[in-house]
């Protein structure tokens, strides 16, 4: 990216972060700077006509508060990235947040790891490290590991922690927005009935924020991945859990307890097998990768791992392809049943099962075609549900924890 | 209801009509008096404080406002009714619009008749009749007995067609809110791809909105019912049929084509009976009245409808109390897979089953408990999903396309 004015003197980093905060925190939310700013923290780079069209301001309106802007360092001008011209002449410059203005970071918990993102308020990803600390490490000691990643990652960076804005947190278990618990972790039963908050508040010393993986793979998509600009979709994970989130009128649908989105926990057979999650039949059992792995190790003779059975299906492997058929055929009968309670308008899949491309998603979109009520064949094109993978295969939660706090400012207005 | 103050000049009538349509069409929403108006539109009368609440305004705000709104004959003063009064001062007047300012009509097309209630601004119903037309009616002759309808219902209510804001239909099939034609509909397979508003805007003469019986039953519990002052629940309907609605922030939500909520026809087993929809094994054939109704009717050796065989359960009939918990049984189990979906906070039962009571709710509530993901023992009280049974047990729908007119402008706030 071409930037074509940057201010780096440290007095004048340190006066836009101050600013930026202050317009974030304190401000009346009404004011075309603070609209503008929080347009640009939850959207990323833009043109003026676009900051226009998402804020409501008038064109005069929005080029004197950008100009404004401009002179406190608060704002830059930048070439678009490539695709963002339009015919053949000079592309738009579009605006972006002065990346010195402020940063955000994003925490996955793991069950064996951590990851930590850092990103700046203009959407750029700056540093991102893994910490593997094996399945035995204990949840006491998760914040102050976390708080060693972020120092090492402000000093490499050569950051101040004052740029700081706050830090999005991702588990593997539904977050109870009522009481910020951990409400019955799949993969991570340590960490049931933890307050992630009030744990690594006093340890990071920021504003925390939390959410369960999927709900931020979901903000993921939203922010910078395969469903900018939409307010209504349904996200759908398929790897080793069966997962998602539903977002409706631009916000991420949390439910009373945290547990919306639980596709996997769909319980279709109420004599089933039993589920990690204490229920019968659930659709994760029959719709996971973790199967077709097992039958693909028994008929390799060999542990095969996910990656490796996606490689060998697209490679011809006809066995590995029927496994990945099946597990997607499942899966689709099963969002079959979401998509007659909610008829989205787009669902986005995610997960690793995305990456086998159409081997995955044509018998996926054919199963819930043939279960679902509203049909391709009932409606106009533009009323049918539409299938997109996801844009980040792996990084998502991470990502969409640092998105989490940049929407987080972005929505106040 | 006490009415304080009603002005009936005819000449005062016309005026206010008047100055109602210009704040609701015209002037900028934004002014305190348009927004009062829109309030108590859609909330039906208020207190100052209460419309101080949601409005945002000022009191002094809302007093200066209401002064004006009072000498234009917009809104007058009430006693409000019983329940309103905490406490043992005297109880606080509310505020209603002018019931002469505006009225409203709902119509519900149902398979065999057309019911049509006008209630005016103030939320009072003014008038409900229903016509039986018979299994074979033609959609093409529904338009002008609608308008007949609506005829008679103003001559005998003495009042001019101008006071009339809009018409809110409810039909029995999803309508797709892209085009505003009825899609695959269940009982009444004749209106298939009926554009609602094309066909009965010209013969009315008004402004017309359409959408299916159940998102309109979910505003009447939203206007008037069990759900006033939720933001997001969810409605489930027992009956002949099984349905429902989805409310998101204040809003139902539609789906791309309209099928949001269609629970009835999740389908759980899809090598199952096939059911009217054209799929397998769905929800409906497994949960609504219908086979309770055969089989009382078998062991009676006689036709036993709905009401009857709610009564003889009421009244100790082991074995119609055992036909209606299993059907609750069955209900609850598909319910528990909107809950692993949705995580609702509150569930708003709707239909005839909800007449009977506990005997109904406790075996669904118990069953949704047993196959969601999230359960009552999992989380505080505040954090379960509460049951309730709907206000309304039959004339929900039509109620619902007068509030969907009553919503309409109030949402424009």
């Amino acid at each position: 990216m071409n930037i074509l004015r940057l201010s780096t003197r440290r007095e004048e980093q340190q006066m836009s972060v101050k600013r930026v905060k202050s317009l974030l925190f304190y401000e009346a939310a009404g004011t075309p700077s603070g609209r503008i700013v929080r347009t640009l923290i939850e959207r990323g780079p833009l043109s003026a006509r676009e900051i226009g069209l998402s804020t409501g301001l008038a064109k005069s309106t929005v080029s004197t508060a950008l100009h404004e802007l401009r002179l406190a360092s608060m704002v830059i001008d930048r070439r678009p990235a490539n695709g963002r011209s339009h015919g053949v002449g000079r592309p738009a410059t579009v605006v972006s947040l002065n990346p010195q203005a402020g940063t955000c970071v994003g925490l996955l918990i793991g069950a064996e790891h951590m990851q930590l993102i850092v990103a700046d308020v203009s959407h750029a990803v700056l540093s991102d490290r893994t910490l593997h600390l094996g399945t035995d490490y204990s949840v006491a000691e998760a914040p102050g590991r976390a708080a060693e990643m972020l120092e090492q990652a402000y000093a490499e960076l050569h950051l101040s922690r004052d740029t700081l804005l706050g830090v999005g947190i991702a588990v593997g278990g539904p977050v109870n927005p009522l009481d910020g618990r951990v409400l019955r972790p799949g993969g991570m039963p340590n960490w049931a009935g933890v307050d992630i908050r009030a744990m690594f508040e006093p340890v990071l010393q920021q504003a925390v924020f939390a959410d369960n993986e999927s709900n931020c793979s979901a903000i993921a998509e939203m922010t910078w991945g395969a469903a900018v600009g939409q307010e209504d979709f349904v996200f759908f994970t398929v790897d080793l859990g069966v997962g998602g989130a539903i977002v409706s009128h631009g916000r991420v649908v949390t439910g009373i307890a945290g547990g919306a989105g639980e596709f996997g926990h769909i319980s279709i057979d109420p004599a089933g097998e039993l589920c990690r999650c204490g229920n019968r039949g659930c659709l994760e059992l029959h719709a996971s990768l973790r199967r077709p792995l097992e039958l693909a190790s028994r008929r390799l003779d060999r542990p095969v791992d996910t990656e490796e059975l996606i490689a060998l299906a697209l490679a011809g492997d006809v066995g590995c392809q029927r496994l990945l058929t099946d597990t997607a055929e499942a899966a689709g009968r099963g969002l079959a049943m979401v998509g007659s309670a909610i008829n989205p308008g787009l669902v986005v899949l995610g997960g690793r099962a995305a990456l086998a491309g159409e081997l995955f998603m044509a018998p996926l979109e054919a199963a819930y075609d043939r279960h679902t009520l509203v049909k391709r064949s009932d409606v106009a094109p533009e009323a049918a549900t539409r299938f997109v993978a996801s844009r980040f295969s792996r990084n998502s939660a991470c990502m969409g924890a640092v998105g989490m706090v940049l929407r987080h400012y972005g929505r106040r207005c």
